[in-house]
């Protein structure tokens, strides 16, 4: 069951034409919210995530879908099932979760707790405000496609992890620690200009194929223009991954796609530079085009297939 | 790593002494949410539980946390982690779920789909609204304890099927068609006298000893006034249990507890029984005393252990 078919199953089934497929749903106006499965052997091993590193990851993962929308998080509610394996570590995950939320001042209200026949699962829920929530379905022709944040890092972590070669240290962090940009989510929440929004988990292309569904738009990414360092290019052939391929496919970075009305672009730039000391990443546009679909310029041939979790199913 | 174990670990951390442990978290005055994880050979059995009743047992179990707050229902987020076993029969849960959220007026706002190694995992969350929602450590001596709902009825259902014993239909039913007390629970809601509430989800005796460890108070059941039916005695001997002892400690039935003001308490009754047409069960005091256990006058042996799911820690 792809998640593409589940949203539209819930879509048809509830005849909500756009209301399910943001990174998080809004209710009561104001108030977002947002809810996201981290499974053992999908998303996570046990083997090489600690309870430190688990907690912070399971927590950034799901404020990641906060700042998605431009809001604030304010609650959140931990659901975990414990497999005997695991017990033993549960206090030190909880311990290291509750300093998490602390970090971000959130505040937990409320959760579950239950054994496992052998997996460990974490269902987190986090719920925001935000004045005017940023949303996916609601890019323009002619709009500035920008990325926040890393592009096929997190996946070279993954491939060093997996494969269990040294070094690569700052990819495996990436990876096993990756950081929601709340601050950068809530500064573009707030520019009227940003014309839609959404997280990159499962990677830049498969999420701003998304993006382009829900708006009913075509997107171009400019491929010149992923910027693509000595560095990268050593890694990945270490790795034998291809460096185009990964910064297009590789998930799991937790960056901020978004689109910005072509006006404002100049402006936008040089604000975001001036508040975050970096710079974002313009890597494409909207286009008039005929399909909801995503064009690379210059084409080119992708030798890895769409970034997936190690069992999850795209 | 049991329930109390974690709710007092994160009391600990999060330094909050009464915030967790209600049914549902409230938030922002008027909201409450619950959030209940059900995993496969934990909480349910797939090879006696079809889509149609685990898409509405995984509902009313989380509408029976909003009842319990006195609330309303409102919005629905449904997470679910789905095993290749279960692949083929996803799409009929979802439309049976679907189908149950449209007969409680639930909105499905969002979620997240993925997949499980070996096990089905179904994490929902549920947003209600109430003005005043009730609690469960805000009993007060004096108070008569009531019970609305079945007691023992879904132990029985669940100690046929799991022996694959005939029979028994209607406790069967009992336990895999759980039918929260929404109504009665916002009838409940709205009445000043109802000190504290909270749903039998473990038993009456685990529940019943939560609600006293919350309100820090002592209580008493009067196990004369747990009505048992020959039916319900005829039932227990077939299945070799002890009737007293399943009253007592038979989980999900998913009634609700609640302590009512003594001097209101005979109009509380008469009314109950005059909007539901049936009556709450009176089964207990809380009393003055110097702990915050639950003690059985007159004293009986419980020739059972706790309820526990089939693997649950308890």
């Amino acid at each position: 069951m792809q998640e593409d078919k589940f949203i539209n199953l819930l879509q048809k089934e509830f005849l909500i034409p756009s209301g399910i497929g943001d990174d998080a749903a809004i209710f009561s106006k104001n108030y977002v919210i947002s809810k996201d499965l981290l499974v053992e052997d999908v998303h996570f091993r046990v083997k090489y995530s600690n309870n430190e590193d688990l907690a912070y990851k399971a927590l950034q993962v799901n404020l990641s879908d906060i700042a998605a929308m431009g809001a604030e998080p304010l609650y959140v509610l931990l659901g975990i099932a414990i497999p005997k394996s695991y017990e033993g570590q549960t206090e030190s995950f909880l311990t290291n979760f509750s300093k998490e939320c602390k970090n971000n001042n959130l505040i937990l209200i409320g959760g579950d707790t239950t054994s496992s026949p052998n997996k460990l699962f974490i269902s987190i829920t986090i719920i925001g405000m935000s004045n005017r929530p940023k949303r996916r379905n609601t890019a323009k022709i002619g709009d500035i496609v920008c990325v926040a944040g890393n592009l096929g890092h997190a996946h070279i972590g993954l491939q060093a992890l997996e494969n269990g070669i040294e070094n690569f240290n700052k990819y495996k962090k990436n990876l096993l620690r990756p950081k929601a940009l709340l601050k950068e989510g809530i500064w573009l929440g707030n520019q009227a200009s940003i014309t839609s929004m959404m997280d990159i988990s499962d990677g830049l292309l498969v999420d701003f194929k998304k993006l382009c569904f829900a708006s009913n738009v075509e997107g171009q990414i400019d491929t010149n223009k992923l910027k693509i360092t000595e560095e990268f290019v050593t890694a990945c052939s270490a790795l034998s991954i291809d460096p185009i391929s990964t910064k297009l496919t590789g998930g799991e970075d937790y960056g901020l796609l978004f689109t910005v009305d072509q006006k404002i672009y100049q402006k936008i730039y040089t604000d975001f530079l001036t508040n975050f000391s970096y710079p974002l990443k313009p890597i494409g546009r909207i286009i008039n085009g005929k399909n909801n679909e995503v064009s690379l310029k210059p084409k080119i041939e992708l030798k890895q297939k769409i970034f997936s979790h190690f069992g999850e199913l795209k």
